[in-house]
Formats: structure tokens, C-alpha cells, sequence
């Protein structure tokens, strides 16, 4: 086996055919027809909200971009003579840019999709509906694993060394907190918007093209859930991939740098193939034809992996590298099938949210609260059980190499974002077209089966909350035991410390880390705090301006007055924008301030506080929400009396309807902002760990 | 000074003195009228259900509390036989009774002394009214401190040996565990079952006579806030004093043993002379009167210390221990302002939730939330702060002790829990005479002075609430640190673990440690799911009895017809029973389960992990409950609409009252049953620490 530089250059071969394959998927998509000339209006419409939103997000964060480029290249030099800054400022740029150009690509692929999925419904039928909408995902998806790979691989060609090239996973970290927060704060506030005055009170259904908040609605889709969470699996995997070639550098020199590149381009070579998996007739289930894709490229990777293995590190260790790497994936697994037990409406969590309707609002949110507490257990367990089996799947080996079997297990979790991103990101592509076909007024027929396709897409959205949360806890981790290592490096530090033989002791009883845990594990409850204000306030504001829009534009009711929907889209682009700073700031200055402020011990303690935490939180959040949801859509089904007793509105149904908005923000707003969060706090610690002076 | 066993019979003197001017309150209570017969008929309905709750809880736990005993005096000695196990089965088994009695006490005197606040300021007015129920708070409190303190020191006294009498705290803490969550269930499922069929559906007001859960309402006030809280402050007084005496034994001998002790001596001869600054006239403000209480005791208190810590460690060290003392003292001011300021009516915080409700009840859900969340911030920082501090205070003299130092603050902080749960035990009173005045229907003036008591009780059981969880984590950080201390005294396990030089090092580098920190810090989220849910199930059932009753009993709506208010005390008492011991369980034996299967590592950070997220967890029920609660007062003054609006019910108090029925479990059962869940998990370790052998 080779273990020079050459196999860095087999990673970055690995990124630049999944970006190849994933133009060439979307070149295919384009030749698809858009349908009638109403789609394409609708369409587009949708397109430019969306184009809009990021243009400005981006143009928001380039200050913010600018000032840190300028404190690693002027300011941490003079902290530290050593520090190199141009090396940690070109990374840091990278991932940025990196992280924005994974978003425009995965914009445009699903927004480019919507009219064609629904034109695909219509005149071909659902087998091809799915054929259009996972390569529009599957586009996003091997963009960002891709980038991600391809980034990691040519910066370590260029720079040689893991630990500046992470500046790119803080580059990608820093865009992703933004993006998740401010994506989630646009989705949920046109979103409410629409569904209060539109749905509630003027009495229209969903997507219905007089509702002027319906656009901006679609529109959030997209920005919620595929460029958010696109960014937030783009920052995941690039921080993983560094993280375990910082300790796996540490460990084996340059063999155990390359190593986890080289496992990530096994996953992506295997996703591309796995997505050849996906196929189904009319008849057919999309659930099960995605989930042949998810288990071939699962397969495909530990195959491969356990080749690389054993090749790279021998029969004995290479084989416990591998089962860490294993434990990885099983995670991922388990952990969608835990989300999917605590969120799916057949199941008796949700059941049970439902029955608490019948009382009233009040209980049907008291249940949803607990079943979402309940709901971290067992993840937490599962976390526990593969950290410490990885950790002596090498351990037992190799005692003093036992954290890589960690970072591989992050790494392994990781391998197939490309797949596991492509089923997510197919999800709001079948909503969008469903939106569509209802506003272009298409038969009824179209709708049912984008409704087929959009049905699964929350399933799979909700395995790839699961994932994006695990593999978030995951990357933690391994970020944590590089900053670790780093501090073990940094001579002055561990000196006036008191810690010899180069061992960062990170220990519970002293109150340096102690109130660094404190005041992490705090943290999450702020952010979680801001970005469900926000969404309260964004939502506040949409709802007044489509009130405004029902009783000041003449005929919209009737359908001869147009809607302004733009009016909608740029208010919902204003308030998402402005109320992601707060949270942003929190996230990247806090492990600033404990990190100079009370020193490496406290940004330690911070770092585990925070992730435990955030992890818990982003659980919680997330499957209560989720569980509102699905306990809402059970009852539309028509069981606990449906919608409406005798023409009457049904309480059961009013009352879940309300716990469905609570949820709202949790799960696609203060939920999803957890993961950025602990991540970026991991990136930013990582760089002034080596700059630490007490 | 003197340093040897003398003083722990000073201490026990004082716990006597305690006890005796308890019992001559009590004494003095009762010589005051009940009133009319049918006010004292009221009286006897409401302490008959509270004694038959106590009575039927306490016989419940009898089974456990024998099983516990058995495994302390047969099983552990069989594991490690240094242990001694008599001694350690005799002090828990002192623990649980003396808690047991603290809780008949309190509960004797708040349920004799409503009737009589009712009367006092029917004949005489609101100062003698204060002066009642004030007397019967400090009852409860008085003996909740002295039979703490003389606990303690007796068994101090007879075993002279800290480690073995951390038993005693183990016994209060266990009993304290069940009392809390059971009440907690019992408070909220009487509570809702009374407001939502009796208030919303028959439209009669509170307290009436003709709502068949009335009497187990009143109860329930009882049972909840007063024995509740009562076994939670008497645990972490007890488990305070002995972690902090375990630790001043390891560094100071004796005299470091007996010092807590004594400074719970100061504290409650301080707050029996507190308790006479608490007076007022007939336009006077409780509130200022019950302050002039507080910080009387604080400042006698503060001077006594000093004195006394300069004695015995002289002038440098004595005045470092001294500040560690005062910064406990100043932390209880603290979080009982921070806990006002996210709670009070007046404030920004609960406005805001008022204001959401104008959008219905999920908006005002939704900000309820995120006020919860905002609210842990700044307590936690406080308590860093406060823990730093006290390490500096203490370490920057002598830095071997300085974890002394983090032992004293929360001495210093429980020193004045005499008066403290006087403040709090004295709401429920006036609670409860409100409703005697309404169901005897009293002149209306009578009712108008018992509420101005009553909103002045709903600020004090704020504060008290601040202080119990505050206690609580100072008490769970000192049980922390006496643990590592035991641990590090047991060699065979130090040397397996390859630490030398007696230090027990808990480093978060270590797989061990972070799982057991993933998983403690789940644990909160498990308690608040079950005790949550609870609630659900308990009310559900109260309100099927309350609309049978009503159907069932003829004339019952007209006042002809008499409601069984037996039968809905014994639900609620079955129902709190019943759901009681899932939670206890999980809090008394997972801590046995991580320690003996993970090892003194796991449990290390399986402490830390759950006072951590307990800490967090508490806060954010308890402030988003409290502010629900009084967003929904400040609508009923009229704000925002007011209750009705031209005689229709307002929707934006309906979508209030949802938000507060939401907070009803969060803030008096769930939050609540955080405190003595991180306390039990630390008594138990702190019990296992000495026959851990992985």
C-alpha cells in the first residue's frame, strides 16, 4: 500500500468524478420537459425567491467572511510568531467559498427540478416522478461530498499539513451556521405565514395559488431544507475528514493523514454507484427503492474499506480500524430508525400525542414535549455504546492509537453523505412539485403521486435529521480529541499547565473545566432561544402583511386580483437574515472568549458541555417536532374524527394542528441549529488551540 | 477554637433549639380560631387529605426503603468487607424517617394554620394574617433545618465519621426523590382537574365549593409545594452538611469535619431571630416585611461566620473560607432575582409571552419556550462564577484546599434554609385560606386580603424555587467532589486505574468518562419525559371523575347536591402513587447500574453529565411554567383584553390559559423533580465510591 502524498491525489480524483457525475445528472435533468407554460412560471418564480435569498445571505456574510480572513492573517500570527496565517486564510476562504458554491449547486438542481418531477408525474407517472426528483438530490448530494472530499484532498496536497487545512472546515462551519439558522428562520416564517391567514383563517388549502405568502412558502422548502442541511453535511464531512487526518497524522505520520481521505472517496465512489440502486415501477414503493440504494452503498463501503484497512495497518489493527469504522455506519442506521420510531405516525409515541389531543391543545403539546425527551435516551446510548466500542475495537490493539478509532467512526458514519444527502434533498423537490401541480391547477391524479413521493421524502427527511445529528455529535468529538492533540503539542501551554509526557489531562475536578462545562452545556439553550424568537417575530411579520394583501388588494379572493408575492419572499428574506447574526455570533465568539478569556482547560470543559448539550437539545427538538407533525397528518387521515365532524371544524384536529406549529420552529429551526453549533465551536477551537497561552 | 467533638454538640443544640421553637409556634398557631364551623369543617376536609396522601406515600416507600436497607447491611459489606454496613444501614434508615417527619410536621402546620389566616384577617386583618401564615411557614422551616442539623451532628456524634452518617443523606434524598415527583403529580392532576372541567367547562369559578376536585386542590398545594419542597431542601441541607464535612475531614481533620456544622448552627439561630423582622401593619407590604426576614438572617448570619472562620483557621485562610461562605450567600440572592426577572408579570420576559398570546395559543407556546430557554444563561454563569470564585477564594491561600472552598459556598448558601422555606411554605397557606374564604363564602374583603398574601407567595415560591435549585447543584457539585475524594482513598481501585499520589483524575479524554457523561446528561430528559406524561395520564382521569360527578350527582350545579371529594382525593393519591416510582427507580439505580457495570470513571461523568443537563433542565421548566403562569395573571388584570370582551370569552386569555396548563407540569413537577434526582445520584455514588472496583 502506498502511503505518500499520491494517494491525497486519488481522494481529490474521487471529489472532482462526483462533481462530474453530478453536473452530468444535472445536464440529464435540464432535458426534461418543464410541463405547461403556468409550471414554468411557478417554477421559476420559485427559483428566483430562492436564488434571491442566497445572493443576499452571502452577500450578508461576506463582512463577516472578511474580518476573520484578516484576524488568522494578521492577528494569530502576532499572538503566535509560528502560526503561518496565509495557509490558515486561503483554507478558511476555501471553505466559504466551498460551502457556498455546494449551496448554489444544490439550489439549483432542486429548483430546477420542481416543475419537471410534477411534469414527470403527470405525462409518465410516478416511476419517473422519483427517476427526476433523486437526481435532483443525488445532484446536492455529490456536490457537497464532492466539494468536500475534493477541497480536503487539494489543500493537503498543497499545504502538507491537516491542522492548517481545518481553517477550511471553519470556513465551512462558520458559512453553515448561517445558513442553517437563517434557512430555517425564512422556511418556518413563510411557512406559519402562509398556513395561518391562508389556511386558518381565510380558509384556502395549501399551495393555493391566491395565498401570497405561497411562493415565499416554496421558496422555503428549498432554502430550509436543501441548502441548509446541505451546508450543514458539507461542514460535517470536511470537519470529520480533517479531524480524524489530524489524529490519524498524530498517530501513523502520513499514512494515517491520507487514510480517512481515502475513506471518504470509498464512500463516494460507492454512493454514485448506489444511486443506480434507486429504481421503482408505477406500482412501486419509493421507500423501499431508496432504501436498496442506502444499504448498497452501505455495503459497498465497508467492503471497500475493510481492504483499505487491513492493507494500510495491518491484519491485526487494520481490522479494528475497520470495525470502527463499521460502528460508524451501524449508527447511522440505528439512529434513523430510532428518529423514524419516535416520529412516524404508525408508531406509539405519535399515537400518543394524538389521543392527547381529545383534551385539549394544552396536553396534545405536554405529550409532544415528553415523547420529545424521550426520545434522546436511546440515541444517547447508542452514541455511548459506539464511541466506546470503537475506541476499543483499536484500543485492544493498540492502546495509545485508540481515539482514531473515534474519528474513524465519524469518519465511517460520514462516508456516505452523498447517498444519505440525495434521499433528503429529494424530499422538498416532491413537495415543490406537489406545490406546483396544485397552483397550475393540474389533475388530481399529479398531486396524488407527488403527494406518494412527498410522504416518503419526510420519512427520509427525518433519517436525515437523524443522521445530520449524529454524525454533528460525532464530528464533535473527533474536532474535540484534535483540539486536544493540538494543545498536547503546544510546549508553553502544557508546560505552565503542569502536564508532562505531552497528555492534555482534561480533568472533571478541576473548576477550570468545570465552569467551562457549565457554561456550554448553557449555550445551546440560548441559540435555541434566539432562533425560536426569531421565527416567532418573522412569522408575526408575514402574518401581517398577508392579512394586509387579503384586505387591501382588490379580487384576490376571487382569483382576479394578483397576489404580490415577491412582497412575501423579500420580507421573509429580511427578517431570516437579520435574526441569524445574534445566534451566529454566539456561536463563533463564545469559544473565543472562553478560549482566551479563562483558557484550554475551560474551552475543553465548553466543548464537552456544549456537545452534550447540543446533542440532546437538537434530539428533542427535533423528534418532538416531528412527532407533532405526523401526529397532525394521522388525524387528517381521517382517524379521531378527521378534519371536520358534520361540516363543524374538529377540535381533536384544531388542538394538533396547534401543536404542529409548535413544533414548527423546533424542528426546522432551533433543532437543525445545533448541529452547526457544536461544530463550529469544535473549528474555531481547533485553530486557537495551537495559540492558547494559559 | 475548640476543635474537638464539643462542637457537634453545640451544633445538635441547635438543631433542638430549632425543633423546640417550632413546636412552640406550632403551639401557638393552634390557640388561634378557626373561624366558623364550616370553615374549620373546609380545614379538617383539606388536612385529612393531605394526611391520608403522606400516610399512604410514606407506607408505599416502606418496601424500598427496607430493600435498601437490607442491601446496605448485608450486600455491601459482602463486597468490600471493610465496609461497615450497620452503621451505614442505621443512618439511612435515620435519613428516611427524619425526612418522613419533617414532611408530617410541615404538612401539620400548613394544613392547621389555613382556616386560621382566613380568620385572622376576617377579625383582624392582614398583618395578623401574615403574622399566621408566616408562623406556620417558619414551622415547617425551622424544623426542616433543625431535624437536619441535628441528624447530622447526632449520628456525627455516635459514629464520628462522615463518610458512613452520607447515609443519613441518602435516606432524605431517596424519600425526598418520591415525595418530590409524587407530589408534583398529585398538585398538577388535581390542579387541571379542577380548572378544566370545573372552571372552562361548568364555568364556576375557582375554589368553588361545587367542583368535586376543590378539596383535593387544596390538598394538592400542600402536598406539592409545601412536603415537596420541604424533603428537597432537608436533603440538600443534610447532604450539604456531610459532603461539605467529608471534605473539611480529609483536609483539616476534625476541626474541618465539625466546621459545616457549625455554620449551620449560625444560620439557624439567625433565621429564628429572622423570623421576628417579619411583621407589618394593615396598609404594609408583605413583601418588604418578608425581606427585612430574609436579609437579617443573611447578614447575622455573614457576621457569624466570619467570626467563626477566622477562629478556627485563622486570619488568611479563615477569611478565604469566610468569602466562599458569603459568595453562597450571595449566589441565593442572585438566582432568586433572576428567577423573579424571567418570572414576574412586570417584566419584559413574561410580557413578551402575553403579547404572542395575540396570535393564538401556539405563538404564545412557542415564546413560553424560548423564554425558559433564555432563562439558564445567566443563573449558570452565576454559578460558575460562584464556583470559581470560591475555589480561587480558599486556593489562592492554600491551593490543596481550595475544593473546600466550593463546599462552603454551598454551606453558605443552605445555611439559611430555616427562613428561606419559611417564605415558601407560607404561600401555600394563603392559598389555601383564600379558597377556606371562598368555599365558607366569607365577605369578599377577607378573600381580597388573602390574595394580596397570595401574590406575595407566588414571588416567594419563585425565589424559593431559584434556591432549591440552586442548593441543588452547589449541594450536587460538593457530593461530586466528596465522592472523588472516597474514590480516591480506595487503593485497589487508584492502582487498577494507574493513578498515583491519591488523585483521582477524571480525564474527559478518557472514553469512560465522556460515556458516562452521555449518558447522565440523557437522564434529566428521561425524568422529564415520565413525570411529564404523568401529569397527562393522572388529570385525564381526574377529569373523567370531575364530568361523572357533575353528570352523575343530581342538584350538584344548584349546591343541593353534595360532590364526593373523597373520591378525587384518593385518584389523586392513587395516580401520584402509582407514577411516582418509574422515575425513582430510574434515579436511585442508575447510578448503582453505571458504576458497578462502567466503573468510578463512568460514574464520575455520569455525575457531572446529569447535574449538568439537571441544572439546565430545572431552569428552563421551572422559569417558562412561572412565566406562562403570570402572563396568563396579567391578562386576568385586564391587559390585552381582559378575560372577556363584550361578554364573549377573549381569545387571547384562552391561548394564555393553554400556555399555562402547558406550564403547570413543566414548573411543579418535572422542574422540580430535577433537584433531588441530581442530589440521589450523588448520595448514591458517594455510598458505592468506597466498594467500587472497576
Amino acid at each position: 500500500m502506498q502511503s505518500d502524498i499520491t494517494l491525497a491525489y486519488y481522494a481529490a480524483g474521487a471529489g472532482i468524478i462526483a462533481l462530474l457525475f453530478a453536473f452530468a445528472t444535472l445536464a440529464s435533468i435540464l432535458k426534461e420537459s418543464m410541463g405547461t407554460p403556468k409550471m414554468k412560471e411557478i417554477s421559476e418564480a420559485v427559483q428566483e425567491g430562492a436564488m434571491a435569498y442566497l445572493n443576499r445571505q452571502y452577500k450578508t456574510l461576506i463582512p463577516f467572511t472578511i474580518i476573520v480572513a484578516v484576524l488568522l492573517v494578521v492577528v494569530l500570527p502576532m499572538i503566535s510568531p509560528e502560526v503561518e496565517g496565509v495557509p490558515l486564510c486561503v483554507s478558511f476562504l476555501v471553505g466559504a467559498v466551498c460551502s457556498a458554491i455546494a449551496g448554489y449547486i444544490g439550489m439549483n438542481s432542486t429548483t430546477k427540478s420542481n416543475a419537471r418531477t410534477a411534469e414527470a408525474a403527470r405525462s409518465s407517472g410516478l416511476g419517473k416522478a422519483l427517476n427526476v426528483s433523486f437526481r435532483a438530490g443525488a445532484v446536492m448530494g455529490l456536490s457537497v461530498a464532492g466539494l468536500g472530499l475534493l477541497g480536503v484532498s487539494a489543500l493537503f496536497i498543497i499545504f502538507k499539513d491537516p491542522v492548517v487545512i481545518n481553517s477550511f472546515a471553519f470556513g465551512a462551519s462558520a458559512i453553515a451556521f448561517f445558513a442553517r439558522v437563517g434557512g430555517g428562520i425564512y422556511t418556518k416564517a413563510a411557512d406559519v405565514g402562509a398556513d395561518l391567514v391562508g389556511k386558518v383563517e381565510a380558509g384556502i388549502p395549501e399551495d393555493d395559488p391566491r395565498n401570497p405568502a405561497t411562493i415565499a412558502d416554496n421558496v422555503g422548502d428549498n432554502v430550509g431544507d436543501t441548502a441548509g442541511m446541505g451546508a450543514d453535511l458539507f461542514e460535517s464531512y470536511a470537519a470529520t475528514t480533517i479531524a480524524a487526518s489530524i489524529i490519524g497524522n498524530s498517530l501513523y505520520g502520513m499514512k494515517g493523514a491520507l487514510f480517512p481521505m481515502v475513506v471518504g472517496a470509498i464512500g463516494i465512489i460507492a454512493s454514485i454507484i448506489g444511486t443506480f440502486f434507486v429504481r421503482t415501477g408505477e406500482g412501486g414503493n419509493p421507500q423501499a427503492a431508496l432504501n436498496v440504494g442506502l444499504w448498497a452503498t452501505n455495503i459497498m463501503t465497508a467492503v471497500g474499506v475493510y481492504f483499505l484497512s487491513v492493507q494500510t495497518f495491518g491484519s491485526t489493527e487494520g481490522f479494528g480500524i475497520f470495525l470502527a469504522v463499521a460502528a460508524g455506519l451501524i449508527v447511522n442506521v440505528a439512529i434513523g430508525a430510532l428518529t423514524e420510531y419516535y416520529t412516524a405516525n404508525n408508531k406509539p409515541p405519535c399515537r400518543r400525542i394524538a389521543e392527547a389531543s381529545k383534551t385539549g391543545p394544552a396536553t396534545n403539546v405536554i405529550h409532544g414535549l415528553a415523547v420529545g425527551m424521550e426520545s434522546v435516551f436511546l440515541p444517547m446510548l447508542f452514541f455511548a455504546c459506539a464511541i466506546y466500542f470503537a475506541f476499543w475495537a483499536v484500543g485492544h490493539i493498540a492502546s495509545q492509537h485508540a481515539i482514531f478509532g473515534i474519528a474513524m467512526a465519524a469518519m465511517g458514519m460520514l462516508s456516505t453523505a452523498g447517498i444519505v444527502v440525495a434521499m433528503d434533498s429529494f424530499g422538498p423537490v416532491a413537495d415543490n412539485a406537489g406545490g406546483i401541480a396544485e397552483m397550475a391547477e393540474l389533475p388530481p391524479e399529479v398531486r396524488q403521486k407527488t403527494d406518494k413521493l412527498d410522504a416518503v421524502g419526510n420519512t427520509t427527511a427525518a433519517i436525515a435529521k437523524g443522521f445530520a445529528i449524529g454524525s454533528a455529535a460525532l464530528t464533535a468529538l473527533a474536532l474535540f480529541q484534535a483540539f486536544a492533540d493540538e494543545v498536547a503539542k503546544n510546549a508553553t501551554l502544557m508546560s505552565k499547565m503542569g502536564m508532562q509526557g505531552g497528555h492534555f489531562v482534561i480533568n472533571l475536578m478541576n473548576p477550570q473545566v468545570l465552569i467551562g462545562l457549565l457554561i456550554g452545556a448553557s449555550i445551546p439553550f440560548v441559540v435555541g432561544s434566539s432562533t425560536m424568537r426569531a421565527v416567532g417575530d418573522a412569522a408575526f411579520g408575514m402574518v401581517n402583511e398577508v392579512r394586509r394583501q387579503f384586505r387591501e388588494i382588490p379580487g384576490i379572493m376571487e382569483g382576479t386580483g394578483k397576489p404580490d408575492y415577491a412582497r412575501c419572499v423579500s420580507i421573509a428574506t429580511g427578517a431570516a437574515i437579520s435574526k441569524m447574526i445574534f445566534p451566529g455570533l454566539v456561536a463563533v465568539i463564545m469559544p473565543i472568549i472562553v478560549g482566551f478569556g479563562l483558557g484550554a482547560l475551560s474551552l475543553a470543559g465548553y466543548l464537552t458541555g456544549l456537545t452534550a448539550t447540543g446533542v440532546l437539545m437538537a434530539l428533542f427538538l427535533a423528534n418532538a417536532g416531528g412527532a407533532w407533525d405526523n401526529a397532525k397528518k394521522w388525524i387528517e387521515e381521517g382517524n379521531l374524527g378527521g378534519k371536520k365532524i358534520d361540516g363543524q371544524p374538529n377540535p381533536v384536529h384544531q388542538a394538533a394542528v396547534i401543536g404542529d406549529t409548535v413544533g414548527d420552529p423546533c424542528k426546522d429551526t432551533s433543532g437543525p441549529a445545533m448541529n452547526p453549533l457544536i461544530k463550529v465551536a469544535g473549528t474555531v477551537s481547533l485553530i486557537i488551540g495551537s495559540v492558547l497561552f494559559h
